[in-house]
């Protein structure tokens, strides 16, 4: 199957494999939407919700039924730097938290009746310090994203894309400074609470790595290489396997986002089945959201990643579901429409 | 029981009567959230939620396990001045829907486990038309309040106030005008979808109305009186039970803000247990919000009313209080704290 050595080949191939919205079941959606017992327009976001669910699942209604919650682990040798307000140990910790129900994703999956899936990603092996080296090597970085499709495995109707690793929004910081420009500074924030001190290592440390790396930055995935992390890589897989299989996405924050970016790098179209599900106050998320052309749908002030703010909009995707699929149409409920 | 022969001041008397915020309770909510496993702050507002909710039922943890949305429904004598795209027999269409399941609200009561009452105001006898008259006199006005004080007769631990009502849009542009000042204009939507015909017809209703009565807009309850609608009081009386009762209140949209905006003009304090569930994009809805100094949860571009987006906030509430109670702490999940 591979056609030539380079393992990026094959995530390339699939690239121009992407599916693309089906228009007839997005057509026939606004058709009965316009019939329901409401004013056009009037339930906003949750009409276009229901459209693009539609779209990318070419099936009317759309369903909300088996959500699933991935979440992606990994570890960073840029944790060295001083970077984060926590030890690497945590990411480890919070893995078992998840898995034992005490995470706060935890709780919302069940408020919403979401699967939950961690994937570990070598939490021993933290990649490299990206202010040294390069993250990953490319057949270790597109193995990673070969193993984050498999996010999508047990089947689910709606993906949500989260990530938790101590010290992975500096990585994401430097991924955004890559792809869009601008200074370091304007891109990082406090991740987990890191001090004034921290905050200063951290803004000089995606400095270094983007001079180190500057020549090789062309190229989206060798961005993801260099400057990303395992737990990037993976979500990376995770969207674009999700989109192969026509299931629509919920992006989460700002590390989330930043592997959203790489595939909007490749293709401006790779992100069509994905939503954002919520800004996060981290960093310059929001304009990192603008970048990739995604409103949020959430605005709550929650920077806490593990899918959270994602797995919170499945609360408005099931009710935009709820209401395209259940509500009467004028002619049922006899109600007057407009008076003309 | 009444000691005068005013019955507003039978409403008056009720103000002094107001519980206060439980301190103990909300700390204690606030204690427990600095031991579980996330950093500090990182839920953003799902942590302030449940400090509220613990604060106004005084206990811990809080919970949304019986939440209700109140619906109340009225018809206006204003609705002769063209300023809907409906007629005023959509009300009463809309109510029968509401109790036959095929509205909005009902897809997404039933999405989040919510209960809905109904409460009907006299569809068949309009309120006068404000360019012409007082809404309604003072003993209609103060039963009405009464009336709306029944919503939380059955029990719930958490209050949605919404409303349905041909034309209504117009008076609560009317309230916003008498106690916040500005042009007509400024407060002014299209409601349901009026046209720009509509718009102006709209525009000169509120002007009229503001200018007849402008003697007498002292006094929120004049204002409400005068300018007012039956759902608007009844939302006003809903309010205030809630409060008395100390069941948290999540305020629904641009005609039920109009009803808070009465009360916070009576005391700022009163909407203490309130919450705006989102941001309409009717007329200025934000900044009456502002005004009444309540940030939304949500701004999803819904603009439906009867409920819709205060229901919606329930979602966001549900997890709050699920990850509050549900999380472990950093002691119970072996996670390391911040490295100090």
């Amino acid at each position: 199957m591979r056609e030539t050595g380079l393992p990026f080949d094959d995530i390339r191939r699939l690239l121009p494999l992407m599916p693309e919205a089906d228009r007839v079941a997005a057509e026939a959606v606004a058709r009965r939407d316009a019939e329901l017992t409401k004013p056009a327009g009037s339930l906003g976001r949750l009409e276009d919700i229901a459209v693009w669910l539609a779209a990318w699942q070419s099936k009317t209604p759309p369903t909300c039924e088996r959500p699933l919650v991935a979440i992606f682990a990994g570890n960073h040798g840029v944790a060295a730097q001083g970077v984060s307000a926590y030890p690497s140990s945590v990411t480890a910790a919070m893995v078992a938290n998840f898995r034992n129900g005490g995470a706060a994703i935890n709780q919302i999956c069940e408020t919403f009746g979401a699967g939950l899936r961690v994937f570990e990603l070598a939490l021993e092996l933290p990649t490299k310090d990206i202010t040294q080296d390069a993250a990953m090597d490319e057949a270790a970085c597109a193995a990673t994203i070969a193993f984050g499709m498999e996010a999508i495995a047990a089947g689910c109707d709606v993906l949500c894309v989260g990530e938790m690793g101590i010290a992975n929004t500096t990585p994401a910081a430097a991924i955004y400074v890559a792809l869009f420009g601008g200074e370091a500074s304007h891109w990082v924030g406090r991740g987990a609470g890191v001090d004034d001190a921290g905050l200063k290592r951290k803004i000089a440390a995606v400095e270094a790595a983007v001079a180190l790396h500057k020549a090789h930055l062309k190229d989206p995935l060798e961005v993801l290489r260099r400057l990303g992390g395992r737990e990037i890589a993976a979500m990376v897989g995770a969207i674009l396997a999700a989109r192969l299989a026509r299931i629509p996405v919920i992006l989460d924050g700002y590390v989330a986002t930043a592997a959203a970016a790489i595939l909007h790098a490749l293709d401006p179209a790779a992100l069509d089945h994905c939503v954002a599900g919520h800004r996060s106050p981290e960093g310059a998320h929001g304009e990192a959201l603008r970048r990739i052309g995604k409103p949020p749908l959430l605005d709550l002030n929650m920077r806490l990643g593990e899918g959270s703010g994602a797995a919170l909009a499945l609360g408005v995707v099931k009710a935009a579901v709820a209401c395209h699929a259940g509500m009467a149409t004028f002619a049922q409920a006899g109600v007057a429409t407009k008076r003309g």
